[in-house]
């Protein structure tokens, strides 16, 4: 990973705004600036402090590209520990190119995909897992997702693996210091001691491990699938739950034949809802692909929300075909939370309801048209995710590669254990700490490569 | 106007970027942005110098917004010219919302569009002219509108009127201290000297006056039709000159029903190329109203490029029909400048190229799928404009609102020279002058009401 080229991006959201600012990294970007800079009060940009901001002109030669606000950081003290400009310009896309193409015809290089935030890592200002949070709060979009990658970003993740790699270490380099004695046949490590550390460390581990379930679930989003026979009222609940008008809302049966998703907070969570068309037995082609979509969309949901029209469960002949259809995705999916719902209660006498709750089991009660009941629904909806490692300020793990070193430290750390137990020579059980030491180190960068780092980085924007 | 609040708002484009930046303004912006920042080493906002970057986290009460970098601008050393304050934070639109309800729940105001700028202009930042240069240069997308921008906003216009002006209220002064003695009967203006102003006044506003001409296609674009039958190569054309693939283009004819346009800058002035349907006879509804439009943006357009298929023209009868077709064009639009383009000459002998340049008078020889003669066609294009005013550096005008005023102090110019040549007397004058130098003022700020500054700054973008 070469590094001592200087780098240009621009760091604001692409696009026309009141302004728009250009970031650059590197040995020279101080000079470079300078270069190009020309002060209203006639300073050097060489000259001045970090963290100090100066008004002036970028110039191309006598060519006056823009009037700007020039920010200087000086290395060690910025976001890539490197020598950093930011030009705060105004935010008319021709002038942003104008300027970067200034700055890439005096030898800048265009920054890759989070090539400030890979140089803030190889300057040691971030450890990995924080480094990868950079783009988690970026792409977080609700509270909870906020919260953990803002706690990832802080080290609260990184702090948590520190602490069991640091005592893990202690426990490694007394098993070696055995071996380096080994023909004495010497314990320095206490087994005991190592056995309750053992437990502990994987106490620690399945906690996180078994926290990447809602880890997960807060940063992509939480699936809840609404399936109902067309007409009762899907679309009309979602609008309702998103306060909103993003899904077609008609009187037309199976108006909505392609499944449309969307998003909303709840609590601070973010609920990924997604409309199907139904299941619905039909001879219609297109409304058939419609109910195969269903399916497919319950079998990737969390939740299923599964609606009937109140109206209709008025007539004996349908609600039993609506008791089947429940029983028939409830013996499909006998994991997954169901919630059953009446809708248009608005329109239903109380004798009607009364009749409609003594026949299905835990029906949720609702009017989408008047709202009654989406609060409880809502509240509902919460209780279906564990969110007590969120209010508890636990680590919760949210990234899928740290999932995964996760998992594979636990397999190594039980042989650990098993070696323990077994008696097991302290030369191989040091392989298995030293494997569980690597994967640990894979999280907070200590062991690294550069394809992984490309991995990594590819996924953040331009300009980060 | 008042303006004792402090108000906020995102400065940057909206969406996600890797950083945003939202910019607060008023009395209180630096003590209400250190009640929600914790700095990194401690330190005090409201103790910092201004121009100075600090570097610590947005706080609501306990819990961590944002790490986020906040530079303090001191009244009068901002844009503004008040106290402001700029945070840069990660880019997420939920840290963008967050930390604006955030300043908002604590008394800031959600700025208006152009709020920003307006109080730059009312706290004597920039002056009216310069203010509305702003928005342009925001808006400019190619050389030459950013270019009169930013010479506006340097204040090249402010200047040559504020120069018309101080020569003009010299006279007035003068003029206005005869009526004071008027029973003596004196001259204290020299009548011939001041017939030599006049003149001169009047020269130099028929320059700017007539400057709108092109400086008004400069900033919204030279609108080119590109007219001709279905399937003769416009979207081809089109996409040569655009060199991207933006309009449809294939082997049906009558594809492009309706009109697509875009813009392309050649040589720095943009050009926005109209592909219309033709104006071949047809029975087909569709293809009618196409034909319509045709017409319709033929007429919009400030030239026209009329394009035939050189296969075509080798049949006598279809060339005799294409000729006839040219000069309805030509009869109906006589002042409109006409390029007559026979195109696929790739496909054509020499012999067959040589009879179609002595049948059709001025014809342009393309083939728009080569690239043959797309560029010599663009420097034609580059003819047609006017840009003597532009290369000279001279002040072109760009606005509507200076336009009118400058025609309305003209008129009153002229009302003023007809005075001097008829002998008015001075107090008659003094009221012309004055209205002249009323209008002068409205270009500049100096004559303005709330509702002339409501219109100007509702059209800038919130931010700004």
């Amino acid at each position: 990973m070469v590094q001592d080229d200087n780098i240009i991006a621009l760091a604001t959201a692409s696009g026309v705004g009141a302004i728009a600012v250009l970031r650059i990294s590197g040995k020279q970007a101080i000079e470079m600036a300078s270069g190009v800079f020309k002060s209203i009060h006639g300073k050097q940009l060489t000259d001045q402090k970090t963290h100090t901001v100066h008004l002036g002109h970028i110039m191309d030669s006598e060519r006056v590209i823009d009037e700007v606000l020039v920010t200087v950081f000086k290395n060690p003290h910025s976001y890539t520990g490197e020598n950093v400009v930011e030009i705060s310009c105004h935010g008319s896309s021709f002038i942003q190119q104008e300027i970067l193409q200034l700055f890439l015809r005096r030898g800048c290089r265009m920054a890759q995909p989070g090539e400030f935030t890979l140089r803030a890592f190889l300057n040691g200002k971030l450890d990995l897992s924080q480094a990868e949070a950079v783009a988690d709060l970026i792409a977080s979009d609700n509270e909870a997702s906020h919260k953990l990658a803002m706690s990832q970003m802080r080290g609260g993740f990184s702090n948590e693996i520190a602490k069991l790699r640091e005592e893990l270490l202690n426990f490694a380099s007394l098993i070696e210091l055995e071996l380096d004695f080994a023909e004495e046949d010497v314990e320095f490590a206490d087994r005991t001691q190592f056995k309750d550390l053992v437990e502990r460390i994987l106490f620690v581990l399945k906690r996180l491990i078994d926290s990447f379930a809602v880890g997960n679930v807060i940063k992509n989003g939480i699936p809840v699938a609404i399936v109902g026979e067309p007409n009762v009222g899907k679309s009309t609940l979602l609008n309702a739950l998103l306060n909103e008008e993003r899904a077609i809302v008609s009187d037309i049966a199976g108006t909505t034949r392609d499944t449309i998703e969307d998003e909303i907070s709840i609590g601070g969570i973010g609920f990924r809802f997604i409309d199907t068309a139904g299941i619905r037995e039909t001879e219609d082609v297109v409304e058939s692909i419609g109910i195969k979509k269903t399916f497919e969309k319950i079998e990737q949901a969390q939740v299923v929300i599964f609606l009937a029209d109140g109206l209709q469960l008025k007539n004996v002949n349908y609600l039993k075909g609506f008791q089947v259809e429940i029983e028939k995705i409830k013996n499909k999916y006998p994991q997954k939370p169901i919630i059953i719902i009446a809708n248009k209660v608005d329109m239903l006498s109380e004798a009607e309801i009364e009749s409609i709750t003594s026949e299905i089991e835990q029906v949720h009660l609702l009017s989408a048209k008047t709202g009654f009941g989406v609060e409880a629904l809502t509240d509902k909806l919460l209780n279906l995710i564990n969110t007590g490692a969120l209010r508890n300020n636990e680590t919760i793990v949210t990234n899928t590669r740290h999932y995964d070193a996760l998992l594979k430290a636990m397999e190594e750390m039980q042989k650990v254990k098993y070696g323990l137990d077994s008696g097991l020579s302290g030369d191989l059980m040091a392989i298995d700490i030293r494997e569980a030491l690597y994967h640990f180190g894979e999280i907070t960068g200590q062991v690294t490569n550069d394809e992984l780092l490309g991995n990594i980085f590819a996924n953040f924007c331009i300009g980060k």
